[in-house]
């Protein structure tokens, strides 16, 4: 089936859409993990991004796209979080009403946050419901426009302008980037940035880290053709549960990424331990993923000059107080 | 008793010296911060400077003047922990040993980050000795050079540069900055950023932000001289303790602060608190006085542009797990 891809312009584009309600956010240093890494990282904090995710980025873009007779038939989105706040912060700035389901053991932060920015709020259930199918004909019914995650060429193109950023950023400071490591569920991140890179600086490699069990888009790419990944018990990292990646994200990744890593739960623990007690970063686990990465060596970093998406801030506070405590 | 004071030049030179090893913080905003006070808030974070700190800043530039014979000798500094973290790294930079006067009961994060950077530790005890006097001694006794916390042309110029690139970011987004808030002690980052506005932007009001108890600036403006406070109790923002501001800082700050505020225990542990919780950064409670002003109302920030300091990120992390229980 052939797919809809998003372009470099798309991300130009949404850039300037988005440009007045969403951040440039920070790219940072830390002396300390350059050190022990024997490499220079610079941190994307998208931590500090409006709703304290990048997800706001690729919602603010699709529903700007949204046309204005439709807009006040509302937006519908099925989410573990971080896109459900990002659809709903984004669809109150163009006072579009938004409805988002989200599965009954979401992280509290997350549903407070969700309900905070105005959205009304249907439940399912992870292991027994179809979000899709629910959220399919909840559109239907109010002629709702249906936004989704990752598979979706103005949510990827919106989720691009992080890797836009990075580039310019780097461009801007004289560093020459050797690769990019972001974290990656459906994958329309790591395709947005990809796809930026793809034409800002073809030379620098990106990589997809996704949680082991849930490492769909490694698979694919092993694969060459979508194949899901097993799931089983839930990863601490409940943002990047999806099976398998989008067809527009998986399409720009075969296209453009160099490679496909996992990381194991404690790897993603000892990485929020980290990056609270060294870095004085607060990042909830899903976003940790492309740290976890280099701290695990499962990327070896020495040498090189890296950027790496800190994607969220979102989770509960109490698991990164866990994750500290054990790594005492 | 006329003092040195630095000047406007000496802080673009401390900006030159510094360069290669400090980093440019990032000045973020919040959306919800923002909404909640009516205002802008744009947020300095020193506490993401290398060593988690601003002191940081000061210490390169004072230990960068020591001429090379000196060097050897090494350096000497008595600090309740920001300061002599700041002093150990920058000393290990230039090759320079160094000594720290600490305060049996410092933070045990300041304690390990500053044993860290390789410096060698004396301890005092806050209630029975001089740590000043013990200080002095060790220098005559080695040749060393004392890096005083705060009281030094130099220290000041080093910590002016935070004001410098507060008003050169400001500047490059076309922002008017009605006002800058920072944390004070013995006055050192406040006297350089008033120093560095008075000349980059004269109509923006500089304030001062003590713990209450320990407000000796609020109360030497108020007295026209230099006037100590009560003390008592410590406060929990153990870094913000000095009972009197240095004779530079408040010479400064006579020619130049707008107003001199104190916040109280129970205001900076709800400050410390929302950092972490909306605003997903981390904040120790000596760093988090300048916003706990306008936090509490203290500074009425309602309608106006302002830039404040967020200073460290040092504190024991269980402070702010325990806060964020509370504010819960």
């Amino acid at each position: 089936m052939a797919v809809n891809l998003p372009t470099f312009a798309d991300i130009e584009a949404a850039a300037a859409r988005i440009a007045p309600f969403a951040f440039k956010t920070p790219l940072v240093e830390n002396a300390d993990l350059n050190r022990e890494l024997g490499a220079r990282v610079l941190l994307k904090l998208e931590t500090l991004q409006r709703t304290g995710s990048f997800k706001f980025r690729g919602a603010l873009n699709r529903i700007g796209k949204i046309p204005p007779a439709d807009r006040t038939k509302g937006v519908v989105a099925f989410s573990s979080g971080n896109h459900a706040q990002g659809v709903a912060a984004a669809a109150a700035l163009f006072d579009v009403p938004a409805l988002i389901v989200m599965p009954k053991d979401a992280p509290r932060t997350k549903l407070e946050g969700t309900r905070a920015y105005g959205a009304e709020i249907v439940f399912y259930d992870r292991d027994k419901d179809d979000r899709e199918a629910i959220a399919t004909a909840l559109c239907a019914e109010r002629g709702s426009t249906l936004v989704r995650p990752f598979d979706d060429p103005d949510i990827v193109a919106g989720q691009g302008t992080v890797g836009l950023e990075i580039a310019q950023d780097a461009a801007l400071r004289g560093v020459a980037l050797d690769a990019v490591l972001a974290p990656c569920s459906g994958g329309g991140l790591i395709g947005g940035i990809a796809l930026a890179f793809s034409v800002m600086s073809p030379s620098t490699r990106i990589l997809s880290v996704e949680p082991e069990n849930y490492d769909g888009m490694r698979r694919s790419l092993a694969a060459g053709a979508r194949t899901a990944a097993p799931g089983g018990a839930p990863s601490i990292a409940d943002g990047l549960m999806a099976p398998i990646p989008g067809e527009i994200p998986f399409a720009l990744a075969k296209l453009h990424l160099a490679d496909a890593l996992a990381v194991s739960d404690l790897e993603l623990m000892k990485t929020v331990a980290y990056a609270a007690q060294t870095l004085k970063l607060l990042v909830e686990s899903s976003g940790a993923a492309g740290l976890a990465a280099l701290i695990s060596g499962k990327y070896a970093a020495r040498g090189k000059t890296v950027a790496v998406v800190l994607t969220g801030a979102n989770g509960d506070f109490s698991m990164i107080v866990e994750a500290c405590a054990q790594n005492r």
